[in-house]
This record gives structure tokens, sequence and C-alpha cells, in this order.
């Protein structure tokens, strides 16, 4: 493959997590190691930033700065969740990367975002523009197909799984009479999140908080919830409950919707699982029940990051670098776990569009019989992805974040309506 | 004053915090030091542990226990929200430290735990029953009197700050259109909480998030709401709001009450401020909102500590036993901002009965004229309560957080019926 001189874009898609800044770190790190790849923007706000031809210039972000990314929650770029519709958008996109000779492209985002960076890298090919295209994984969902896990799972699952075991200390503590504690996590068609609560337990305890983990591929009904409310509280004083968004009722539809609300991809925006669980506890128990929704928070909090998910995401964000200069395109980076005694993590590379049209379910084997518990074969597929606490530097007694200076790059070409 | 000889009583109350157990951690090893204190007994859920005689031997705990509740959120020995009501309550206090020869009692709590306190003292002099009666201050409200700051409060703020911190950099990564983002924090009465959340700001840069501080103390009304978010709106691309659970109408009515419970003291059992401002944006602007509750998990939020408050919690434990021994009773140890170019933190002693019987407001010239965000006397006044980072041990990438052996102290009563 004959060595491809020019400019590379990077990217960030979708939802922001707790280390897809980490990718763009590990992405920058390595383009700098390659004279073939000559100037290195971010594109402000993912798609959107290259219809509006928004790029800043990366290298001229101090080394500090991009070290800080490691640390920093969020899109340092921009985020954005606009999804290429028309033919003239994706011409648009050549037109801009022909203009400032973008000839690598690396996208960090989920599947909508894999599928976009596929279309672009599709049609550079059909256009005799050589061009290569990498995507990077992200998502805190972990429902990419084919990679092993996600960056960004194991940090929001070890957030969880800290709050978790902190609840369960304050609700012991008031342990007069029953109880009962719900706490909401993030997870639309997927449990895995609300499953990585499971690891909160110690090892051997199963009776340890969290008691009752609903996730959304369990058809959720009120009266096996009541059940299993009091069978736990018969045993425990308290009952600490972790409820994916995103459950469903056995006809598919979602327990609780906040508003009917879509994104732009059609997904239904939801809340509201825990203070619906709330609710049913405090009608069909009369017991006192405590919501709280983590939120946004939860994909945010870098202050209590798994450092194997920060030090994963750079390596995610290196190993597309690395690719794309070694002549690899339409290709999304994964992680591999390796065949070893104790957890290694390798990189691989799986088609754009592979990825794009998958989904990687919860395996229904992974959850207990009783529904509301995970079984050893998820404790050891995830115990390794929340290992290592990664923390900010503080300053003030708060966390202090990398900004990016965004130098911004000359545009060249007209403005674009979206 | 004579050396008084016998045994030590500890107990906690009230809602638990991150801090309270390094109190405790505190008291027990100063009680070590002094060998007119024979047994160190901690009494299980507060008050009600003294009515069933519930006691366990803390001296039994090992040291390694006793240091790891340093960083151990929740109440070690359980807490309560029982209130004395009858005299025959307060008559079987008096017999059950009589029968343990209790002579020294330190009671962590807030406002109604202090005037129980205060009672049991009381009542102690009135029968001519020796005995020393120490209060440790701790709640997160930061409402008891005569103290410059109460233990649990830094921690609190500490981990609101950190939260807003890193849900601005997910906010500031959607910047394609208005967002609005809201984050319902604790706080019955008294806006301490929310106002803590100015700390997230850096220094001079007031525009920083949180953008809108709603507190209890501040009136509130849909018109001025409003009005705030369109200006935020008009000068940010999103507007991070941090509201109080007890905000109130011009009239002093709870603008949500999710439930018309009360607890054991009267207080309304409050929820959904969050919410409520939600709907009102999307009502009100048309735009999307998201909010987050932290509920119970903020008040425990031990891996995100301030280490200058768990330094204090643990010297406030230390300090009422020294009092004690040296003679004091019927006081609760308070802390003081000693006279000094850099904050350096004292303890001093306040009369359990005007501790009970007041409340700390916030100060009403700390807030600013826009009644939405705080001055630099708050600033000046809280920023030292959050410095450090206290975090606890880990172990298998969840933290590791102490647990009692409690072992039973023998009873030698009647079961009493409460």
């Amino acid at each position: 493959m004959a060595e491809l001189t020019g400019n590379c874009l990077i990217g960030q898609s979708g939802g922001p997590t707790a280390v897809i800044n980490a990718s763009v770190a590990g992405a920058v790190s390595e383009a700098l190691n390659h004279s073939c790849i000559e100037e290195i923007y971010g594109c402000v706000n993912g798609v959107l930033g290259i219809l509006n031809e928004d790029f800043i210039d990366l290298a001229a972000e101090s080394q500090q700065t991009i070290r800080g990314l490691k640390h920093t929650p969020g899109a340092a770029l921009g985020t954005c969740r606009y999804k290429l519709k028309k033919q003239q958008d994706f011409d648009r996109v050549l037109e801009v990367f022909k203009a400032h000779n973008i000839r690598y492209f690396f996208y960090a985002g989920g599947n909508d975002s894999q599928d976009t960076a596929d279309k672009i890298s599709k049609l550079a090919q059909q256009q005799g523009y050589e061009l290569r295209v990498i995507g990077i994984p992200k998502t805190i969902d972990n429902d990419l197909p084919i990679t092993d896990h996600t960056p960004g799972y194991g940090s929001v699952v070890k957030y969880i799984c800290t709050t978790v075991k902190e609840l369960a200390c304050d609700n012991e503590a008031m342990g007069q009479h029953d109880l009962v504690s719900i706490l909401e996590v993030m997870g639309r068609s997927a449990g895995w999140i609300a499953a990585g609560a499971a690891l909160a337990k110690r090892r051997d305890h199963p009776y340890d908080a969290p008691h009752l983990i609903y996730l959304p591929e369990v058809p959720f009904t009120t009266e096996k919830f009541v059940e299993d409310v009091r069978r736990v509280l018969k045993r425990e004083k308290y009952c600490l409950i972790v409820v994916g968004e995103g459950l469903v009722d056995p006809d598919g539809n979602y327990v609780s919707t906040s508003s009917a609300q879509t994104d732009a991809f059609g997904h239904s925006q939801l809340g509201g699982a825990g203070d619906y669980l709330k609710d049913l506890v405090e009608k069909h128990l009369g017991i006192k029940a405590r919501s709280a929704k983590l939120g946004i928070p939860q994909r945010a909090a870098a202050h209590c990051a798994s450092k194997a998910d920060v030090d994963e995401a750079f390596m995610a964000g290196a190993a597309a670098v690395k690719a794309a200069v070694s002549g690899v395109t339409d290709k999304m980076v994964t992680l591999i776990r390796a065949e070893a005694d104790h957890y290694v993590c390798e990189t691989g590379l799986a088609d754009l569009s592979d990825i794009a049209n998958g989904v990687k379910k919860l395996p229904r084997e992974w959850v207990n019989e009783d529904g509301v518990s995970m079984n050893h074969q998820f404790v050891r597929y995830a115990t390794p992805l929340i290992q290592g606490e990664s923390t900010p530097p503080y300053d003030h007694g708060v966390p202090m974040f990398a900004r990016l200076d965004k130098v911004p790059v000359d545009k060249v070409l007209q403005p674009y309506e979206t």
C-alpha cells in the first residue's frame, strides 16, 4: 500500500462519555508519530462540523491539554446527533474533505456514528477520492457488535457500583423498618449498564446490594416485582433496586415514558422508570421508597472513571491511526480479550458496515433464572473493565478539566445550509 | 472536677453522611487514651439502641476497622429518626445507662439529636446520676447554629461541585441547540447545599456552570424562572440549573411535594423540584430539558469526600471525648474558624440547648441580587470546606468500606416496649 500523505480529521459523535476524550488524546498522540499525516484537525460537533467546515487545529493545542483530555469528560470537540440524510450532505462532506486535503478520518461514536463513517467511506471510494476512514468505538451502552466491549462502559459501571455500595451503607444504617431504595440508570434498549451494578456485590455475597436488578431484556410485570421486593424484605432490612431506564412490559412497551419526544434517530427519550417503581412499592406494599435518578452525570463521571477503560479508550484512538497509516480503511477498531490467564485487552478491526448494522445484546444466559441478578459469567466478563482508579487533577477542591484552545482552521468554501 | 470513671457510649442519629463514621473513629481513638473510660460501647440505631439495650463493644473492633470508618459512608452503628417522647422513654434511658455504668455519652447528629442529648443530660442531672453528655455535630444541611459549619457539609458540596463540572462538560459538548439541564440536590429548609454548587465555577468566571441556583430562601416564581433561563440561553449554549429540593413559592408552599408523608419529626418528605422545573422549561420555553436527582447517594458519596471534612469530623469526635473527660457536660462540639491568614479549623463548645433550638440560616446577603448566584462572601466561607481529596481503598475496582463486627454487649434488663 503506497503511503498516503495528507491531513487527518478527528470527530466525536453521539452521547459523550467519561473517556471519549481519551480516545481523541490517543489519536492525536499517535498521529504526531507519522509524517504522512501533515495537519491534525478536529471537527467541531461531529459531522455538523464537516458540513459547516468548522475545523480546529489540534496540533496547536498544548501537550498538557492533550494529556488532560484523558481525564476530561464530555466531548472536547463537541458532538452531535445530526444524521446525514440527503445525498447533498454526503457530497458536501467530500467537498470539504477535498478542500482541506483530509485523507484520514477518525470518528468516535456508536452504531449510528459508525454508519455515518461507513457511508462517507463508501462515497469516497465511489468517487475515487483516496480516504482512509477508521471508526473508534464509543458508547456507555456497550451495545456495539464484534468488539468485546466498548470504551465508556467500564467507567459508567464503576461509577454506578460505587454509588450502589455507598447507597447500601446509607440504607443499612437506617435499618429500623422496611426501606426500599431505587436507583435509575441509563440503558435505552439494553441492560448492560444496569447489569453492571452486580459488580457492587462482594464475591460470594449474593445477598449484597443491589438486591434486585431490572433489565430491559426481562419483561416487567407488577406482580413479579411486588413479589421480588417482598422476598428481599423478608430476608433483609432494606431492598436496594437498580433499574434500567428502558424497562418494558410483556408487550414491549416502556413502563414509563416521560415524554413523547424522540431524538434525530427516532429513539424515544426515556426517564422515570425509577419513580415508576417507587410508586408501585408505595401503592402495593405500603412501604416508603426513595428513588434517585443518576441521569447524564453518570456518563460524565470522570472523577470515578475506570483506569482500564481510560487506557483502552486511549489505545483505541491510537490504534485507529496506526491502522489507517498502514493502509486500512472502512473499519472500526475493536477491543479483543486476549486468550490469557489474566485479562489482557488488544485491538482488532471490524468492517464498519458490520458494526453499523449489528447490536450486541446482553446474553440472556448471563441473567440468573430469577430475572433480577447476574451470574458468574457476567461477573467474569465485566469485572476487568472497572479495574483501577483514574482521577483527574484537582484545583481548589474541584476537578480540573482540559479545555481546548480551539484554534480555528481557515474556511475556504461557501457556507452550507444544513 | 473529680475524675469520673465508667463506660462510654457512642451513638449516631438522623440522616447518615459521608463522614459521620469518621467522628465515631475520632471518638473511639480518643477514648482509648483515657483510663477513666473503661468500656467503649456503641448503641445500635441511636436512642433506639439505648431503649432496647442494644449495645456493641467498639473496643473489640480491630484498629483496621476503626481506621476504615474514616472512609465509610452511612452510619456504621446504625441510626434512627425515633424521637424520645414520653417520660417513660427517658426513664428507660437512665435505667439502661445505670445498668451499664454509662458515664460518658457522645451523640452525633443534627438539631433534633442534640435536643435528645440535652434532655437526657438534664434528666440525669435532676436525678443526681453523674453523666457527661457531649454532642458531635453532624448534618449535610449545615444548619446547626453557633458552629461555623457542620461535618458532612463539605463532602456533599464537593460531590455536587464535581458532578456540576462533569455535567457541564457533557452539556457543553452537546452544544448544537438550547439545552437545559437540571440537577436536584438535597436541602429541606435551607439552601446551603444548593448554594455550595457555586464553588464549581472557576474563580473570576461568573458565567461558568451552574448558571442558575434556586434556593429555598428565595421565593420561586415561574415568571422569573422563565426569564432567568431565557437570559442564560441568550448568552450560553446551554443552561445548567441546580435546585434545592425545598424550593418554595411566595406563599411559602413547596413548589413540588412528591408525597404527603412526613417523618417522625413532622418534616415533609420532598422530591421532585427538578422534574418540576424540567416541566416548566418544556412548557414555557418549548426547549428540551433533562433532570437528574442525586437523592440519597449525594450524602453517602465517600468516594468523593472532602479531606478537610473527614479530618474535621474525626477531630470533632475526638474533641467530644476530650471535653467530657475534662469534666464538661451538656455541650456540643463546635467548629471554629480561627483568626488566621489561611483557613484553620479549631473546636469549641456550645450549650446543647442553644444548638437544639437554633437554626443557622444561609445569610441572605451572600446571595447575589439576581437571586440565583452566590457572592464572594459565600465562596470565601465555603471554599476551605471542600479542600483535599479523601478516597476509600478500592478492592476489585469498587470501594472497600469498613464493617463493624458488632460484638454485642450482654443485656441485663428486661426488654422494653418502644
